[in-house]
Parts: structure tokens; sequence; C-alpha cells
């Protein structure tokens, strides 16, 4: 029905750019997953001092390639979509637009400063690569056993918060600057540090009862690391038992994905989806 | 019956403050959760040095206007119930007064460094935010799961405290005082240090005796710390059976909370409850 | 039978001291334990520097109170048991001498070092805390946790080894001299602060390629910290089943306890317990 | 049948270098374990500065000593096969044969640095010592639980990735160089340093964003690291099922090891096992 809005080349480049299901699809994404690691590597590798000249000269022409390349993704990712907003203001869509948006920028802008800001934004394209996630069922899993435990978390974490808070004024009280404890703040990151036991030791206790109370926060620090294990493997022993079987489709309107195998209208917006039945009865 | 002693307004006000079923008791709590935040932030942004001169002068009014509120609400939770002296000599009692009472102390006296821990009391009042956590059902459960380890949890820590003291005196011993360990009580502190993982780093064995028994330390507090997590693992599945439905109200005769839904009088000293059919009830 | 050759106040003797089933037995038991920890906190202070000059003074007399004290005790313990040589040559009566005997021997030998090193040794007596563990269930039912899972814990222990050779070669090869990592054992040292998440800063990479590969190691050891916590989680549940019930009986022969409450005779000697049915059949 | 191209001392030889069932197998693989470890520990040592010189001279003989021995081993493994390319070719193959090369090598080429090197490829010995695992049980259900959990694991490591590029750019971008975060894969460095929790203090966040957004990430680390615990926990409760009979057999081969105990044939490459059945068959 309104499917028909969507021209049959259109609905080819559909199933290229948004779908896994067939061969086209699946390289098309492989290759964007290759050009957005070696973008994503350009970017880091640019913001290294002391590398010879011509690399940062290879760096900024490479960058240019792809963003032109990203550029015409975006636009033809536009353009097989029957509703364009609907994907501009996706959260990919968002990442993808920010991921171009500021090579073209600099054209315009000239100042060192906000301009390594802004390049730094391509980096954002990452995220894209978490897309690939949905070919591992592993990842759902693990999304489920966070999804079930985030309120049991969010309490601990909670927990966590207000300790920090009392024993970092405590720890500011007793130590005093000359310990590097010159304000609240400052006592709150450090019981932060020793509570999660990553101790950095840039700042550290040197009174014997800052040591005695610090000693304290560490013993209760490794002592609480058990409850999220607990939490968490609770609720991923229990995402072991429901395995839903999903496939890579996007519906063709709106581009949700998570669809069921057996799915035929898209579970967001009711469009029909992209299945093989629903391509014998397109014309 | 001896409900009686209450006024309706008194009623009203106890449903109010004390309780959160009502809408008018929800709001209460909000805006009293909003005022501790904010509270608390002052008083940890007071302490950073270097802000400009007009923040402190804000923080300085904002706290006085706060502490008023405060002693507002602590005189009306008084009259609000019928045995003040539960109220006052309980837990959260005595958080509130102590958080009200040192801003009162700074007029009478003077002298910057009494002055500055006795203001640090006010961040006391963090401790009444854990009060929300009753509207959390989880919270419940991790209280429970951590109340059914302590016993386990406190032989296990006393285990890691006789461990460390050994430790402590044997690296006291072998280092010496060039590399920080100057006593044997720095030595138990760098000992609990490591065997946590915390590893700060301040103190650290430079001689290859010292750094292999540093290394056995380590590797025995990574494998220990299993232990706890294994225990509260197990006592957290077991939470995960029973659990109790509770709700927000409060004895109006000794305040103490944690009722069933379905309790009529108060688990506590045995008054009547603030129920619904206690309220038909009441003249 | 050969329950005889203990006289009565022998046996009364041994009730106190060994046991802690009668009201005595378990006041010498407490009081004992407030002089250890007392012995303790003296021997810990006194390696402080910078203390009052008549602390030191004060320490010096209690350690010989406490020292006599101790040594009456070990002479009473030696009366009230059939074979003196079972105590003497037990794991705490080793102790109990080894924490007597370098006071004595101060008098004797003059040398600060040696003698520093000597007096250390007192706190041995800490190791006689241990012994409360017994009137602890749960206590038991960790070390029992422990013990099902030594093999497992020293197969990971192992791998956590050869991966430490391994990476600490490579670092050493990577990093050299200047970073800190000057020999291999240096560098297995490093390795084990990093894997067990300890990372005290002290040898740190500064290599791009040492970073690279640190952050292998820190990932790996982030990771598999798992393992251990499994093994001893499994272990522990397991011995969730069967909680023993035992008594704080000692054999009057050969001191061994851990009997079962029905025991008559000891499980090490198969000497007669003292329980109420002997004690009935004695003359 | 091609049993037959094995000479019966060959054979022999076979059982003792390959297996352990025999008495001389077990002390074959013992004196070769003993030889080892004295190896690996002499390259060990060898890399520390400051020793007596004679102490060099000796580790430098016991090298060569050693590596005479390893070559000998080497030679014999070569004799006792059937096709000596299967074990050139396998894993341990290549160890022995890096670990005899660089000593050798070091008559041909002199020049310090290349040297120290290649001498300390030797170490590499050390995975020989993984071998004797064979003998522990606990290693096979430890590896199998590993095993199971890889694609898990994996899933949950590149989350930690993908979280270290997005946390460390923001870092580098909020802090700057003088605070250690002079480029991109640097601030990835930190960031995988402080989310698992090992906290070198190398880099430190000092403005207040960076020190927020630390915090942030510190308390993200230690509540994530639940999720490898519960994976892995799980996977070996599944191990703690079916426990497989291995012995130490090897096939003579191909020398695969890892076959049942009723097994006749190997089940890498169809050849018949030195199995007793097969004893009383041979000629």
């Amino acid at each position: 029905m309104n499917q028909a809005s969507l021209k049959p080349w259109q609905q080819k480049l559909h199933e290229i750019i948004y779908e896994a299901d067939t061969p086209a699809g699946k390289w098309f994404d492989i290759v964007l997953l290759l050009f957005i690691v070696a973008s994503v590597l350009f970017v880091m590798l640019e913001s290294v001092k002391g590398l010879p000249e011509p690399w940062y000269d290879f760096f900024n022409t490479a960058e240019w390639v792809i963003t032109l390349l990203f550029t015409l993704e975006y636009v033809l990712r536009l353009v097989a979509i029957k509703k364009p907003k609907h994907y501009i203001f996706s959260f990919y869509g968002l990442v993808d637009l920010v991921a171009i948006f500021p090579l073209y920028l600099t054209l315009v802008i000239s100042g060192t400063g906000a301009l390594a800001t802004l390049r730094a934004l391509r980096l954002l394209r990452v995220f894209r690569i978490l897309k690939i996630t949905r070919y591992i069922k592993e990842g759902h899993r693990l999304k489920e056993a966070l999804r079930l435990s985030k309120p049991k978390i969010l309490v601990f974490l909670f927990a966590v918060l207000i300790i920090s808070m009392i024993a970092g004024t405590l720890m500011y009280l007793i130590e005093g600057d000359e310990s590097g404890f010159t304000s609240i703040p400052r006592g709150i990151y450090w019981c932060i540090v020793t509570l999660t036991t990553v101790g950095f030791g840039d700042i550290t206790p040197v009174t014997p009862l800052g040591q005695f109370i610090a000693s304290i926060i560490m013993i209760m620090g490794y002592g609480i690391i058990a409850v999220p294990t607990g939490i968490v493997g609770v609720a991923y022993a229990k995402t072991a038992i429901e395995e839903p079987s999903m496939n890579t489709q996007a519906c063709p309107n709106c581009s949700a994905d998570g669809h069921k195998d057996s799915a035929v209208y898209c579970w967001q917006c009711g469009d029909r989806l992209h299945t093989e039945s629903s391509e014998s009865m397109s014309p």
C-alpha cells in the first residue's frame, strides 16, 4: 500500500544501506565499517604530536576523502527512506550529521583551539560501530542483563555517592590543604578514586587519622564491589532463559530495527516491512 | 483512643511532613529534597577557593535562608508528633538538629578554623536524602542482602585485617624508612592499600624482597576479592524470593516507618497508625 | 583410664585455659584476647617515631608486664596438659613461645637493628586472635569454601604468573631502563601490579607501544578477575548445605580442637574428652 | 599397520618423551620441568644489573649447558615421531625451536641491543610449563569455562573499548597538555587505566570538570566489572556438570594429545594410539 511511495531503485537502495540480509547489504556494512575504523584511527593519530610532517598531510587528505564519502552516504540514506525526518532526528542520524559537519565548518572558521575541538567531533563516528552489535546475539543478552539490573545498580551507585560525600568531607576536614584535599569536591573526588579501588595517588592522606579513615574506605570499597556483581550475576542468569531471535531488517519507513524474523509490519510505525513475502507482493 | 491527643490540624501536618501517601506529602518530600540538595551543593562549593567574591556572598545568604527554612521544618516536626522526644533522639532527628545548629553557632563563636569544621557539619543533611530510599523497593532488597551477609563479611574483613597486620609488619622490617615504611602502622596502611587493589603509590617497595612479598600480597588480594562476591551473591539470590510490600506511612506517635500496607498499629510502639480506616474512626 | 594421670586441679586448669564452655573458660579467653590486642597495639605504636618520650617508657613497661603474664600463661599451659610436647610443637605453641622469647633476648643482645627485628616478632601474637574464630561459625564456612577452591585457585594463580612472566619480559624489552623497567624481575613485578589492578604507578610505561600492551594487560586483568569469583562463588554455595555443629572443647591430652558436640574421644589421639559424662565417671 | 614404521626403540622413546603414563615418562617430564624453571630463572636474573660478576659467568655457562640439553631433546623429539613436520610446526614445536635458537645466533651476531632481545626469547620456554596443566583436571575446567565465555567477554571488552575511546577523547579535549593528556591515544590509555580500576596516577585530571568526568568513568568501571564476573560464573557452573576423563597419551604420528582413556585411534589423524592393547599386537 503506502509501500508504493518508494520507487524500486529506492527499495533496492534501502535494502543495501539499511539492511544486512542480502549480500550487497552485508558488503555495504563491512566497507562502511572499515571506513569508520580508518577515519577514527586518523582522527586519533592526528592528535599525536611529533610525527613526521607528511603524515599529517596524509591524515588531512584522507579525512577529506572519507568525509566526502560519508556525505554521499548521508544523502543516499535520506533518499532511500520514505520519511527522512525520522532518520535525521534519530540517534544515528544525528551522529552521522555531527560526524561530517565539523570538517566543512573548518573551511569557514579559523582558530586552532575551537578547530581541534570541532574536528574531534568526527570521533563520534565510533558510535556507528555499535550498530554492528546487531550481528552479535550476545550483545543483546548483555544489554538485557544491564537493563534488568539498572534500577538496582542505580541504587547502589547512589549509596556509593552518599558514602563518598560524607567521607570526602571528613577527609577534607582532617587532612587540609597540604595533602591536596583543598576543597570538599576534591575530597569527594579522592573518595570516589579510593572507593572504586582505582587509587591514582595524586591526592593521598598523610596524617595518621586520615590514613586510618582511608583504610576503612578502601576496605569498604573492596567489600561492596560484591554488590553489583551479585546483582548483574542474577540478572544475567535470568536472561539465559529467553533468547529472542532477531534479524537485521530495518523499516523502510522509519528505519527502526530489531524486528522479529516473522514480523511483517514495523513494531514502531506499523509500516509494511521489506520481507520476501512483501517483495513478492510489490509490483 | 490515644490518637485523640493529636488535634486535626496536627494530624494533617503529620500526614504532610512524615508521610508520603497523599499528594501534599509527596510534594513536601520533593521540595525538601531539592532544598537539601541545594544546601549540600552550596556547602561543597563554599569550600572551593578561587571563585569570584560575589559567589561566596550568595552561598552565605542562601545558607541562611535554607537554614531558617530547615529550622521552621524542625519546629513543625516537633509540633506534629505526639512524643517529640522520640523524634529528637531518633537518628534523623539528631541529623536535623546538627545540620541547623552550626550556622547559629557561628554568630557566637569566631575563628576560621573551628568555624570551617562546624559549617561542614551542615553536610550531614545528605543523610536525609537516604530517607527517600523508602520510595525505592530495590534499596530494601540491597539492605536486606547486606544485612544477611554482615556476619560473613565481618569475618572476611577480620581476616583481611590480620593479613594486613602480619604483612605490614613484615614489609616494615624488610623495607625500612627509605621506601616510606617508617612505622608498623604505616606498613599496615600500605598493606591495606595494596590488598584492596587500590594502590595509591605514595609508599612503594623498592627492595627486590619487598617487591616479591608485595607481589604475593597483590595476588592474594586479587584472589580473595572473590570471597565477599560469593557471599553477597548468595545472600542477594536469597532475598529475591521474599519481597515484602512496604508503604511510606510513619507512626504519628514515635515516627517509626516501614509499616506493612495492611498494618493498623505501629510495630514499634503499638500506637494506632494513620490509615484510612483509622481516619474514618477518628472524631 | 589414662585420664587419671591429670590431677583434679590440672583438669580444672585445662578446662579454664584450653576450653571455653564454662564461664571461667570464657572469661579467661576474653581477658587473654584483651591483653593480646593491647600488646599488639603497643608493639605497633612503639615503631612510630616522634611521639612524646614518656610514651615509649610506658610502652616498654607495659610490654614487660604483658610478656611476664604471657610467660605465666605459657607455663600454666604446659602444666595443664598431659603431653606438653604436643602443645610445644603445635602451631599456637610455637607462636606463643616466639612471642615471649624476643623480649628476654633483648636483655642479652644489644644493637638497635637486630633488636627492632626481634621485638617485632612479638606481633606474631596476632595469630592467637585467630583462635577466637572458633566462636564464629561463619569462619568455618569461609575456610571450607577456600579449602574447596584451593586447587582451582592455584591453577588460576599459576596462569596469572605465566602471563606476568611473558608480559613482564615483553615490557622490559620494549620500555627499557628509562621507564623503570630495569630488569625482567622488575618487569614481572610491574605486570603483577597491573594485572591485579593495583597500579602503584611507581613504574609506568612511557612509549606508545608499551602503553598499548599495558592496556591489553589491564583489560585482561579486569576480565579474568571474574574467574576466582566464579570459583569461590560455586564453592561457597556448596558449603551452604552442610554446616557441622562444633564446640570449643580441646583434648586434655593433645589439645586438638574441633570436636563434635557428641564426641567422647579425641579424633586425633583417641584420649577421653572432658565431657560432662566423662566427668561423672572420673573419681 | 602403519604403526609398524616406528621401530621398537622409537616407540619406547615416544612413550618416554611424549607421554606420561609410564614411570620413565613421568620422570622425563619432571626433570624437563626443573630444567625449564632453572633456565627461565637464569634468563630473568641475567637481566638484573649490579650482581657480583661471577654470577653472570655462571648464568652464561648454565645457559649453554641447558641449551645443549634442550637441543638434544629437540633432536630426540624429531626422531621419536613418525611425522616430524607435525611436531616442528605445532605450537610447542615452534616454542622449542625459538627457545634454543637465540643462543646459537649470539655466536654469529654481535651487538648488545639486539643480543639482549634475542636472548630474552629463551624465556618463551615458560610456555612449555603450561604443558604440565594436562596433569591438572581443574585447568581443563577453567579453560572450558573461559572458552564458553569467550564470545560474551569479547562483546564486553568491545564495549569497554568504545567507552574508552569516547571518554578518552573527551578528557583530551577537557584537560589538554598540562595534565598529561597530550593526544587522543594517551587519553584512551588513561581511560583504560581508570576504567579497569588500575589507576597508575602517571596521568591524572586536574580541572574540576575533568575530575567530575573521571569520577563517572571510575564508578562506571567499578559497576561493570560485575558483567564478566556474571558471565564466567554462569559458564563455570555449567562446566561443573560434564567432566571428561583424559589421559596423557600423545599420538605417535602427529603428537596430538587429549585422547579419551578408551580411545584406540588418534582423534586428529586417525593413527593407532600407543595403548596396551595395541602394544600386545605390535611384534
